[in-house]
């Protein structure tokens, strides 16, 4: 285990302690080839933990898992023009396999539309084969060149695609919100982590959909990040990629298609929301170790006693399905302990000490708050129990104070700029609905429109850049 | 679904009934991008059955899962000479990221022992940070040249890599036979296909081992599948990339490593294994789908009868915790249903007409035996896991048989010779130790050893190829 902890102070260089948080948790890792990741055990284990969460709402809704491969012809990648200039500037190409040259160079996939498509197209006949609802977890590539940020940007991440097929555009529209709401809820419910949810603009949607939604998240630093998107691909790729079917009365049909994602950058959300000066804060329903236990030896026979008192409570927490680790290493320290696991962001902590034992009670430390409380021996599962339910709702209203606190409503320019400059955060402003003012805003603060709320808000000011009418309430931010 | 069954016998046109069965089963189809495949989502489900009871046993004993990046630069693949020559001449080389050529090119990953241990020399400082003890589940790529086989020899498949680390010889040791035994189980007990579990002889072992063990099974056709293998790399890695640690006695020392897997060829051998020429037979611990309900649609009152009689049972199976569905789709008659279902191994299928409805009983089809038994109503749930059980253990038992009759003991290489061409299976003979011996052995007949059995076997005859004094008793095949 790291021998020290943070050196620097969340608000004080918040890139630099997510750094050291991350690394030091033993989170991840930066790999020996450049631009990539190791996730590592702790962090792994929480994705396992979201895939398991996720699955399970796919699978009650009709949906399974499959497996397509990796490589995809560079010919397909350009079948949908709008798809190609969009993740062209950032594949990586294998051109050579053992000692030939490829006769055509092959894209790691950045994205599997095309692949699974060209295929949707072989399988899909007649009504009777829709709607097809796929969904597939894998690795990406898109060759970044900015630097590296741990969970946030590198060149490979882990992701799940969704790939689904529809006889109508109904259809297909209902699976975008299911899968959005779906969504919201892993990330708001599970993670703890609150997000505002709508439709991206024509600018800003996947390269290649009808529209997109999605949801985003707020960053203590005053950037939004992109938890999730789903995806009204229209009859776009069905288009191109020949997706028909006859219909009950035998005509032909193009498909409607929609796709959605999530990356493990929602890692590095959680972890930037939640940390705190000591390190990680985990949720507990999604914290690989929910509880530590850390007995406080003492020497002569209190030492056996608080052993015994220690390994009961942990088997009564595990039978319990608590995921709960008693920590009894010799080599180590409890003061060392009680930091390592703080590191680590484990919800609770339970010290048993001599005088413990003689009162017959365990202290419960809340790595939320750093609360302490004495429970009574036989009231500990319970205790327990109630405590991990009560950090998961206090983590989530203290990250929705935030999310709520960041949101700025401005009327003029100025106003956007000054917020952005000085605070950050979501700036809810009027807008014309042109690009043109979406551009402009752009390329002078850095700032996108992040989401048009699905529920219009009523306009309160004209628009933002260009003084005319204004058309929608938007929310701006800088982005990761 | 497909319309048409498979249209060769199993024992007429082995390799097209396996083709035949795999695609119309719907278990995989081959990508439109060459040599490589699609997990269909009846074969994923199994997969993910596989990694769920795998990852309960690694977990159990200490390990955890992570993730190490796809890309391997070359140099890292060539550091250890051996493990380079062996796996180099089908390597996939990314050379390209967007528009720009790479520095170094990178390997798309055939294995990770390189960039993993390239790590583990960062993490490894004190005999406190041992073992490590880590696993991924991934996809890897061998650029096979040969003709694509769906499962068997693609070259872009899933499989899980656990690599470890630990301080002494006999820990790595252990290790090596935990997971052999932990591979024998998941295949034995869960797959019901029976393996040969022993050591690779130094020609066989894996490029840079000390040694590897290895579970065999045998296919139908004759020929060897290697299902999982398990290798001690000794000290070879650790030296290379300079994995030390100053152990209690603050003496440096290298750390000695283990590798471990299997793939999703293990699909393919539960596929040859128990199919039959009405397609999959599944067993009943892997199958996605163990029960399906087909209710005998009947005019009249009987019609609703039967409609709430199957939806009744079916809740009452998937409370029992019974992967169940009703098919209770109208554009299908019964007997197509049974057709589908029978092509995708479902072990049960339960049948409802009018007759069963006055009786009070419901009708058990069994996929192994096509044995049907009718059950009374209230007794159903628990005849339904019984039966479950029964066809778990005859598929094994049934092909335990195979496996054991598949093994010929020879004398001479004439009977050796001979047994291969009319029979095939495991060949067991006695064998002088030498190298040229066993491969002159594979050069004139393509057959290699398999196995060194771990309980060493007296010797029955001088060697089979030489008559020299024979050292071992071993187990020849020719293999997929």
């Amino acid at each position: 285990m790291s021998d020290t902890g943070i050196t620097v102070k969340k608000s004080e260089d918040f890139s630099e302690w997510y750094t050291q948080t991350v690394l030091k948790s033993r989170m991840a890792d930066y790999a020996p080839v450049k631009g990539c990741m190791i996730f590592r055990e702790h962090s792994y284990a929480i994705w396992e933990k979201i895939q398991e969460i996720f699955n399970k709402k796919i699978k009650e809704t009709g949906h399974s898992n499959v497996y397509f491969p990796l490589f995809i012809p560079e010919s397909f990648l350009k079948s949908e023009a709008e798809h190609f200039q969009g993740f062209v500037p950032e594949v990586a190409w294998v051109t050579q396999g053992g000692d030939s040259p490829l006769e055509e160079k092959l894209a790691i996939r950045p994205t599997s539309e095309t692949i699974m498509y060209a295929t949707y197209a072989k399988w899909i006949r007649s009504w009777r084969d829709l709607p097809i609802k796929l969904n597939q977890w894998c690795n990406v590539v898109r060759w970044e060149t900015r630097a590296t940020k741990l969970f946030l940007r590198t060149r490979e991440f882990l992701w799940q695609e969704g790939h689904t097929a529809h006889a109508t555009k109904e259809e297909a529209d209902e699976e975008v919100t299911t899968i959005l709401n779906a969504y919201t809820d892993v990330m708001e419910n599970y993670l703890a982590v609150p997000v505002l949810a709508g439709k991206k603009t024509e600018m800003e949607k996947f390269a290649g959909a009808l529209y997109t939604t999605a949801a985003e998240a707020m960053m203590p630093d005053g950037k939004a990040l992109q938890m999730g998107t789903s995806h009204q691909l229209g009859q776009n790729f069905s288009k191109v990629f020949g997706i028909k079917f006859l219909d009950q009365e035998e005509k032909e049909q193009y498909a409607w298609q929609t796709s959605w994602g999530f990356s493990t950058r929602m890692i590095g959300a959680l972890i930037m929301v939640h940390g705190d000066d000591k390190g990680l804060v985990l949720p507990p329903k999604v914290a690989p170790i929910q509880v530590v236990i850390v007995p406080i030896p003492y020497k002569g026979a209190e030492a056996e006693a608080i052993a015994a008192k220690a390994k009961e409570l942990f088997e009564k927490l595990k039978e319990k399905g608590i995921a709960v680790v008693l920590d009894d290493r010799q080599e180590y320290t409890p003061g060392w302990k009680f930091n390592e696991w703080e590191l680590k962001g484990v919800p609770i902590r339970i010290e048993i000490g001599p005088r413990d034992i003689k009162q017959k009670h365990v202290i419960l430390v809340r790595r939320d708050t750093f609360k302490k409380t004495a429970v009574k021996e036989e009231e500990a599962v319970d205790a327990v129990a109630k405590l991990l339910e009560e950090i998961q709702n206090n983590l989530f209203n203290k990250a929705k104070k935030s999310l709520e606190e960041s949101i700025t409503t401005v009327k003029t320019y100025d106003e956007f700029k000054k917020t952005l400059e000085n605070k950050g955060g979501f700036i809810r402003a009027s807008w014309c609905a042109s690009d043109k003012c979406e551009e402009k805003i752009k390329d002078e603060t850095s700032a996108t429109i992040r989401i048009v709320p699905f529920k219009k808000e009523k306009t309160f000011s004209k628009c933002v850049y260009c003084g005319q009418e204004a058309k929608e309430v938007v929310y701006f931010a800088r982005s990761y």
